[in-house]
């Protein structure tokens, strides 16, 4: 059955131009065609072979991560790629890596907060990878509260030097990736103390190994931290620990754009404005939610293409049973997943936007909009990154029992993304940042301050604290103003009731301890009121191909509806809606769910992801599921023998009665 | 700091008494004498080490496995161990392996469907492990669907033998544990057709491998079906793949108890009911709960005590941070979980009470009350374990990046917990049937028949269709009469709400399936009623102890309130109670987390877990986290050498630009 398409019929019934969706998907024909002409390239490499990551040992699986890097390099090199290319050729070999932290976190931070003479020292070696970096933030006792690292980096002027040192075990470095086996240098945050005082934490450039034959530095220990969640997944990674004892660097490797020690210990901050970093942080979690979207679309393309292929239950007289697909409660679970593939697409494209605003703003010193972009971009990674993490997990039970084999794909992909929630910001923490906003927000009300950005609705408080909706039929669900409406007026009423509650607290902070949990669904509440704005904005807008506006549709009110099912309490509660109303959105979710049905398969072939990249034997293109499953089995080690190793050890001792005798 | 309790400050804290709440949680004291001396046993003995399970090879960890079985086996006989004392000490190996499925699946078929001659025959063997069997059901293309299986054994007169036969690929057993390399016999389930006639599924007892070097008789195909979730957990297991090419057995090792194929090949039905088949179903779910309760408190327990361990921000001028149990978003999603930990070991025992129920019953030909309590137990089944698969991946959440770490043992708990929510009846599968009874009791209400056991509140339909929660200040949530009605309103108002929805459709299938994502909600709305009615009845009941029934009241309130937020959108569409309720109900919840706080790791302890058990540097007993997460690092094979494997060919070739020529 090779070469069979499997899910031809699925494809036939498709509405729309699964051609022009792609474009839509990638966010243009230039990026579509970037990413289809790498992603094969990447796929038609022997090399960068996923399918046999689960067999090998930590070992091995690490010695080919450093081939594949490798490799990469090369053939980025001599195909002359460019960093477009080269980011995309990276990302579909899917195989986390140092090279990640090289290019994601060292080199950004060198070009962000070094001095122009720091930056043409440094910059040239990295891009050559005359040196390797990572970014050792991070310690044993200490993640998400920055201002509480322990190591230290006190300046000694007679010798014009730091010196770097880890007082206690809980300051070691603990997490970087990339640190424990292959990084020559490290961006090293530290303690800054010169002249007895403590200046907070800033950024060291340190050498971790010898250029000449990679052993640690004296003064350094360093090494992995061992296994981690999955078979396969970070285990490519070499995180790491690093310790310092009196460590000497050249007074010269701070990082000294926003603030300097000079030669007599001078501490000396630059005039340049601290906020220029919040830029970095917004292109940073800008792409944390574009890789959200594209690994919900994953397991969401996964699971779909297997639930069009499985068949379970509904045959009369052992007929052809029924795709399981078309049930309910599969589609009720599968589909708002799709839905929010796109929502957090669409939500990404919106950022890139918002960094190119932030970045004029701040090149114009109009720091306005900063407060409003950091909350908002912290929360929409928080929602993003926590929803898509459930939802490959979910995906994974769509699967039922196969699911649950690792040459399904999801649990490597589950394993792999959920980092994501904790990594740039516990997401509970993040969540907690975006509600100190919406309070200040709140409060600032009455002052004249009208709120904008994302947070432009709240100036319409009067309205929306007191307006009923005005939904009357389910198709009025279907109605863009109705819908914002009902999910403006759900958060502006959770923050107000939340700042009501605080009010009656004597000490705020004590106050805002105690509402914590309130707090963090006001603030879910307000970012699910952005991706749903951004989604129906972009259906508002210029949409090309033929039925492809039509699905995009039917998929932002499927996620809005089910938002809304899902935190009914939340509408509700704040009487932002009836419970008829919200019988009403069940029912057009409902109906909603049937349109999208005949359409699903094509709108998962979208993504244009290539069988390599997907790495699942459910998830096939061509639907061919079942000889495959076969295939991968027997290419399990188990399998190398009919009769197992430890047969005459331990199973014919049991058998023969022997065991009394036996050796264990 | 060897020997230092670094939690000895949080277990002064307890109000109550450890020793006490061990007797509760274990169920007697006898249960809790067998369980603590049979952990500490297998924790004693160097051959059931788990710590280095992530770091072996599929291969070497399945080996590990038949090692540790027969050890254990050659204990159990040589300590001459009760059935009792084995199974707790197959349970603490914490290992899965071959000898669950024989003892769990095989024994209790053949005891289950065997004639009295049969159970004469094969039990013995199977005892003594003379022969090692597994079950043989699922198959690659039917898992839910029992009646859709396609292996074939077809009687042959001639010859007084069933041929047994895999029609097609997707009729291949597929997914069996023990199956793949260890069974030397298989309870095998087929389709039974005699004179071309087909009598649906049966089971049949059949020789896989020969007894004298292990390998596949003549005509069967089996092997190991590569990988799963996550690194160690399933993996130590074979599950299988099996195919039948026309293979023969006598007629007598057809499973006779039930129906018999005679000499002549005529089919004949016994006298004995089919429900008797019931009982065991409620007997394998019962333990299920009970696992889930079990699962649910490791992961707890592990995040209890890293969260009293780990600080983080809320220091002044670098002072001690604050412990992040103490954070309200800490408590609100760990202590529900707690709880409920609690909550499914009581309902967990009150099922134990329901399977003697039950079968005091079918012994007195009373079937009455197995619908009910089929329904039951299927929705119980379902309800807890996806809880506990959920709450496991919460803790590890809680345990921020640290919990990502295979050593903390969420990893590997999740991984090897996540299969209980699809094995033994997947759990959407389940709570339709759960619907199904519930849609027929609502239909019957008028009829005079008097609905019983759990569904007993449906008999006050009239009023909990039109009650109002009396609840006025935040303390009556603390009132089980209060707190049980507005559960019992909400789930009966849900399942007349289904009901009249379903009444509309002219075909009661067709909107049964339109309606089956309305179906779950209700049906699980039903089952969380049954939970909080349990825990109910457990604090109202006789506790001894010092402050033990206090402290369960607290956890009691917890789970339902935390419940009841969790599902507010339930309660208040269908008016169970009002927006001003549900916030005191909130006020209440968060008063309860202050009393539970100082009580939290006293709370985890008296589970009675050793360190072995748990398997979790994160969650020791002593706390002494730190320095342990150094010692689990430095084991890692990657620190065996301080210069990796690969850098000679993969990282000098770049860092020197020697790329071009190097071979990768």
């Amino acid at each position: 059955m090779e070469g069979v398409d499997h899910l031809a019929d699925e494809r036939k019934k498709a509405e729309f131009d699964v051609d022009d969706m792609k474009i839509v998907w990638a966010g243009s024909r230039h990026a579509f065609e970037v990413s289809n002409r790498i992603s094969r390239l990447v796929a038609s490499d022997p090399v960068f072979k996923k399918s046999n990551r689960a067999v090998m040992s930590r070992k091995e699986l690490f010695k080919n991560t450093l081939r594949k890097s490798a490799h990469a390099w090369k053939m980025i090199n001599e195909l002359r790629l460019s960093d477009e290319e080269s980011i995309r050729f990276r990302s579909f070999m899917d195989q986390p890596g140092f090279m990640d932290l090289h290019w994601g976190m060292f080199v950004p931070a060198i070009k962000g907060q070094g001095t122009e003479e720091q930056k043409q020292k440094w910059l040239p070696l990295a891009y050559k990878l005359q040196i390797i970096g990572c970014y050792a933030q991070t310690e044993l006792g200490h993640g998400s509260n920055v201002q509480g690292l322990e190591t230290t980096a006190t300046f000694d002027p007679h010798t014009d030097q730091f010196i770097i040192h880890s007082p206690t075990q809980t300051s070691s470095k603990w997490w970087p990736g990339g640190l424990g086996k292959v990084s020559t240098h490290a961006v090293v945050y530290a303690r800054l103390i010169t002249n007895g005082k403590d200046h907070g934490i800033h950024g060291f450039i340190v050498q971790l190994r010898s250029l000449d034959d990679h052993s640690p530095l004296p003064g350094i220990t360093v090494g992995d931290i061992g296994v981690k969640f999955g078979n396969g997944a970070y285990n490519s990674m070499d995180n790491g620990f690093l310790m310092f004892d009196q460590f000497r660097i050249p007074r010269d490797q701070m990082l000294m754009r926003l603030s300097k020690v000079t030669k007599e210990g001078k501490y000396v901050a630059s005039d340049i404005p601290r906020q220029l970093m919040y830029g970095t942080m917004v292109f940073v979690r800008q792409t944390i939610v574009s890789n959200a979207s594209n690994a919900m679309a994953r397991a969401v393309c996964i699971a779909t293409r297997y639930s069009a292929v499985r068949r379970q239950f509904g045959s009369q007289n052992g007929g052809i049973e029924t795709q399981v697909i078309d049930y309910k409660t599969q589609q009720n679970r599968l589909f708002p997943l799709l839905a929010s593939a796109y929502a957090f697409r669409f939500v990404g494209e919106w950022l890139k936007w918002l960094y190119t605003d932030v970045t004029q703003r701040l090149e114009a010193s109009d720091f306005e909009t900063l407060p409003e972009a950091h909350a908002c971009t912290a929360g929409l990674k928080s929602m993003t990154t926590s929803a898509t993490s459930d939802g490959i997990e979910e995906c994974r039970k769509l699967c039922g029992g196969h699911g649950y084999l690792w040459c399904s794909g999801l649990p490597e992909l589950f394993a792999v993304y959920v980092p994501a929630c904790t990594y740039e910001g516990d997401n509970v923490v993040l969540q907690l940042q975006v509600a100190r906003f919406l309070m200040k927000t709140v409060s600032q009300l009455g002052s004249g301050k009208v709120p904008a950005g994302t947070t432009a609705y709240m100036g319409r408080a009067q309205h929306l604290l007191q307006c009923r909706s005005r939904v009357q039929k389910a198709e009025d669900w279907l109605n863009p103003r109705m819908v914002l409406e009902a999910f403006e007026a759900r958060a502006l009423r959770m923050a107000v009731s939340c700042a009501n509650n605080l009010s009656k607290f004597e000490n705020q902070e004590q106050g805002f301890s105690e509402l914590l949990a309130d707090l963090v669904e006001a603030a879910i509440a307000h970012c699910q009121l952005i991706v749903v704005s951004k989604f129906i904005a972009k259906i508002e807008g210029e949409i090309e191909g033929k039925g492809v506006k039509n699905q995009l549709n039917n998929l932002c009110y499927i996620y809005a509806l089910h938002l809304l099912h899902k935190h009914l309490g939340d509408f509700l509660s704040t009487s932002s809606i009836t419970p008829e109303q919200a019988s009403l959105a069940s029912h057009q979710l409902r109906s909603l769910y049937s349109l999208v049905r005949p359409n699903a398969v094509a709108l998962v072939d979208a993504f244009d992801y290539t069988d390599h990249y997907l790495g699942s034997v459910l998830g096939r293109y061509d639907g061919n599921v079942y000889p495959k499953l076969f295939e991968e089995a027997l290419k399990d080690p188990l399998n190398d023998s009919v009769v197992p190793d430890g047969y005459q050890e331990y199973i014919r001792p049991l058998i023969k009665q022997q065991l009394r005798s036996a050796r264990l």
